[in-house]
């Protein structure tokens, strides 16, 4: 990707004399950003650009070129790029739309592009997108004027739509945050947010990223990408819903996936999702400062009331507020005016009027080995006390520096004031004090967490060839259940004792060689709601009970399973799915009503090891119910966690399993023994 | 409390020479908000201050007095109160700090400033604040500067802190949203928020109010004043944890509420509660546009990727977004480029380069019958389209009055930029497509939504004297299960068949009348806990079970309840308690685990009526159970509600009754029983 970000001689195709001509406002941002390279201009018409000249075709320019931007009508962009290729440019970017984004018909444009790139080697940016900007070498293509007072920094931002991209630059400008690389990717035909994402994540310069998608164009090489590289990712992923699909495809010509599925797998992997620009801008702030290394805050207020709002914030998002040591504000108590301020943490100023001393005393806060970090909340307003409060911010920034800890600073005052003062800061300044702290505490949990990549060890006892001959001797469709609990079995998931019934005689049979009490359920594929169309008989006590119950079940036909009755436990729900975006994906939780009515389960992408499978488990509130509830012997929440572990590798080796539920699930003190199953195979589920 | 609002002759007390005197800075702001009224000055050391003569004392002054504003030390306050008393002033502002905030040692000042309001008949605001604004007469009397470009309009604001309150009028002025009235209460030693509220309330000029709090002083009237007057409040109430409770005692000497409870009080009667002074901005914006009279969404962007987000946030917050009809684009099709968009809704019209033109589409949308509200989402760079960007802009203003829908405006630019735009804008400007939808979303809901007041009838069958006769005849504490049932059944809350047992002999035929299978349970009121003590046995089919159950239970002690056992059915969890600041609290929901896990009930202060009641039920997710899952008949929800009422009465009824406990309560098809039952009466809960 350097070749795209680090291009010294590049072309823009599609430049003419024309004042509403969109090729000439990409030279006119070469020029605000300063682009330090050599700039060469080609349109059919001639003339000139800001002094350049217009060729009529990139072979008339002699000079070797590293990279070129197309903006031409789509229907021409195949010839303008094997033309690029033959003067042997390998690095396109093609801002024109017009393809797939405007629906299937477009497709053909694409493949012809696409056979262009291979037979030439192109890597191409694009199509419909602003190309790229490198703010530190004044590359800057986008047909759109962009944020030119943007300063130079160590945020780098990919987005597929261009005119978040816009917005996200001129958000970096109105907060004094640094932009370091930026590229719009639009329909991403050959170069992938992964792409630009591995890149960024190995760029020196480049400490924190900012990434707006519409769609995933490969889930699991995301994840890879995030958990190799350990730089905080700001994610937002839009188009959720059905109403927002529907344009999606239409402008990114992406589709959603399920938006559980990427909440989940992005958790998984420690990128950071949020779900709006001004949370996007609020963490971009936030991992500009030093992470906070504990839970322990101090809160130095200039007023009561935004001291009570912090500490109800460092309460709610988990800090702590250590007290001041005795003595510590002897300084202060002799310029208190009135002495009617308590001296605690959170700290109320309110009655110093003395400015020059905060600065002491946020020193000798920050200076505090108990302090993990400050958040400074001072108001002033325009007519009162403006010099004083500039001196005393500006005299802030050493010490996050050398304190190497967070000071997240929020000012109040009048219009007009925050502007002035903002680009003498070098730090970020919060619109108030639940920002500042939530957003700290986003980075405190964000340097805490540590990700675990996927499992590369199928665990003991799982056998797939076992499992691969009974799926391949298994129609597409819905699993026949004796078929599943065999694969189950060969992969080490141990369901109640059951035996498989054609007639009255084998299931009675059956009944005995497994001791009552029994269960008798219909095996019939086609009956989906066993329970529901009266076919499950629990806690058949003898043969008496069998014969009522297997009448009655009979109705829906002769295929059935008998099974051992289970002993109580907790009912747990297992199960996964094949994610178009993200491959298998195993989910668990409470189950019988607690999932229809609460739905709250644990997602992750497998396969997963022992430890992600804990975490998923601690994800469900119900999980504290296996610590053993009042008094009572904790579950065998580890084999829980075994069986998490073995149904992630089951998905995992076996795409052709569409859907896996495993529901209930007997947790039990000595065991997890699974009570029904059922699965879908290849394209049609059930 | 028009008395402070509209004083026209007023004295400060406690100006002096001294270029640190925070007197001087009352009259400054009253010149700075260009009050039209007269002012009087009085210092114990003379002098001047701009202009105005410095008098020694109250009584110097000739002219009648509306109002003075006091700001001397705290111990002088009660002789400066005596002397504007006597002097005949009936309205006082007492911005002086130095009582109860600092601790109960000042309890006695406070008693006595109590005792010389009472003698003159004195209304006073404060101590401990930055008194009243009202914009319209330039009365502005807070000794901190305030914003004095804030516009008039019809915004009023009440703060508990200054602080916060100095924050709400920077933001007003920096958003361009209007200030109407602003009272800084303090520590509302007389004054209290409801008596500004009500008054506001009733102000034909405030139209929207911003309240912040720290402690609640009296919850039942604050909930009766919004019953009474429907005007949308933004009532940010914080101090909700253990460490902010801890500030706010010495700041503002509130305590704070259980915060479940001030949630649920303020959800029933209309008050709109935020957490934080940026969701509040985000609401008065909202609030100053017309409510959306129904669900149907227009939705206009200049980039695909806005268009995005919006419908997103459309689709999350409940609204629709109806399809254009065929032939409204013509018009537009021309004027695009390259015709790369698409005509839908979302409309993303990156394409159009004719901005003059967005007039005519937005008016049109505007006029649809089937579109209920328009978001624009409109982005230009500062340096392109500027000058038909800020006249499209200007030319929107009155579209909104004209249509009576709301037009919810965002718009993405350079640095700057909006600064310059809004103060010519008569309407808000959001900072992002999902804040101006989700905040539209909240004023729908809240303009439908219709808050039902207390009840005042009650159920039939309550019967208060024969269940005050059984508490009046029980002592304190955990109330006999015997007693209890009885004032149970007094109210017409319907317990499972039950006998009172004090031998073997007794609850044997206590089984046999009430017919076997029964259950078996201590009744002794220190077991509290019953089952975890092993003091309950369900399900007794026989007298052999029953023997083995009472020797079990026999070992807590001889006193038992018999119960008949119940059929199947759905367990809730009715209870409630006693609110310090809301009275009777009641609470119902999915009982079991559910509660113990989930944590989800649904919350009310009573006493409530039929209709709050199911709304009650309706909050909590379990009450889909009720409705008959998967075929199976729907539960009788009418005798749960009915309950809910008549507990909510009982506690209403009986303020002695600080906790109540039916749990739990099992829901049929054919009613609703109470298994298990537990009070407390008195100060010493159990």
């Amino acid at each position: 990707m350097e070749g795209f970000f680090l291009a010294r001689d590049i072309v823009v195709i599609g430049v003419s004399d024309f004042p509403d001509n969109l090729g000439r406002l990409i030279v006119r941002n070469l020029m605000d950003f300063g682009f330090r390279g050599s700039i060469h201009l080609v349109g059919p018409k001639g003339g000139t650009c800001m002094g350049h000249r217009i060729r009529g075709s990139v072979s008339e320019i002699r000079d070797p070129l590293d990279l070129a931007v197309v903006l031409v009508p789509a229907s021409v962009v195949p010839d303008v790029l094997a033309e690029c290729g033959k003067k042997g440019i390998r690095r396109i970017i093609v801002e024109s739309a017009g393809f797939r984004e405007l629906g299937e018909e477009k497709i053909g444009l694409e493949l012809k592009v696409k056979e262009i790139l291979r037979r030439y080697r192109i890597r191409m940016i694009g199509p419909n997108c602003l190309g790229v900007v490198n703010r530190g070498t004044g590359l800057a293509v986008s047909f759109f004027p962009l944020a030119r007072d943007v300063p130079l920094g160590g945020i780098s931002v990919v987005s597929q739509s261009g005119g978040v991209g816009v917005m996200a630059i001129n958000f970096l400008e109105a907060e004094n945050l640094g932009l370091n690389k930026f590229a719009s990717i639009g329909n991403e035909l050959d170069v992938k947010e992964s792409d630009l994402l591995e890149y960024l994540g190995n760029d020196s310069e480049t400490g924190l990223i900012y990434c707006y998608l519409e769609g995933i164009s490969d889930g699991r090489r995301l994840m890879n990408g995030a958990f190799e590289n350990r730089k905080p990712i700001i994610f937002h992923k839009s188009n959720n819903g059905e109403a927002g699909s529907s344009i999606a495809r239409s402008h990114s010509a992406s589709l959603s996936g399920d938006d559980r599925v990427v909440d989940a797998a992005l958790k998984q992997c420690g990128i950071i999702r949020v779900k709006e620009p001004g949370e996007a801008i609020e963490l971009l702030k936030a991992f500009s400062l030093p992470a906070p290394k504990g839970d322990r805050l101090a809160i130095i207020a200039r007023s009561g009331g935004h001291a009570v709002i912090a500490a109800d914030a460092a309460e709610e998002y988990g800090f702590r507020l250590p007290p001041y040591p005795d003595g510590f504000f002897d300084l202060l108590k002799a310029k208190s005016k009135a002495n009617v301020i308590r001296f605690q943490n959170p700290l109320d100023l309110g009655d110093v009027y003395d400015i020059p001393l905060y600065r002491t005393l946020i020193e000798k806060t920050m200076e505090r080995e108990d302090v993990d970090g400050v958040v400074l909340l001072h108001s002033y307003q325009g007519s009162l006390d403006v010099e004083e409060s500039h001196r005393l911010l500006k005299s802030l920034t050493e010490l996050i520096t050398r304190y190497e800890k967070p000071l997240a600073v929020s000012i109040f005052t009048t219009k007009g004031e925050l502007d002035l003062i903002r680009p003498g800061l070098s730090f970020p300044i919060f619109n108030d004090a639940r920002e500042a702290i939530r957003s700290l505490a986003r980075v405190r949990d964000w340097a805490r967490h540590r990700p675990v990549a996927f499992s590369v060890e199928r665990p003991g006892g799982a056998d797939p060839s076992g499992a691969g001959a009974e799926l391949a001797s298994s129609p597409r469709g819905v699993l026949p259940p004796h078929k599943l609990g065999a694969v189950l079995e060969a992969y080490g998931i141990e369901c109640i004792p059951w035996e498989r019934a054609g007639t009255e005689e084998e299931a009675a049979a059956a009944a005995e060689r497994l001791g009552y009490p029994v269960v008798l359920k219909t095996a019939e594929p086609e009956v989906i709601h066993k329970s529901d169309a009266g076919g499950v008989c629990l806690n058949i006590r003898d043969h008496v009970e069998f014969k009522a119950a297997y009448d009655r079940i009979r109705r829906l036909g002769p295929s059935m399973l008998v099974q051992k009755m289970s002993a109580p436990g907790l009912e747990w729900l297992i199960g996964g799915r094949r994610d178009d975006h993200f491959g298998p994906v195993v989910v668990a939780g409470l189950g019988g009503i607690y999932v229809e009515i609460f739905n709250e389960v644990g997602i992750r992408v497998g396969p997963v090891g022992r430890e992600e499978a804990a975490r998923l488990v601690d994800d469900c509130r119900g999980a504290r119910l296996l610590a053993g509830a009042r008094g009572r012997p904790p579950l065998d929440r580890r084999s829980l966690e075994d069986v998490i572990v073995r149904v992630s590798w089951l998905l995992s080796d076996f795409p052709e399993i569409r859907e896996l539920d495993l529901n209930p699930v007997n947790v039990s003190e000595t065991g997890c023994r699974v009570l029904d199953w059922r699965a879908s195979i290849g394209g049609t589920t059930g």
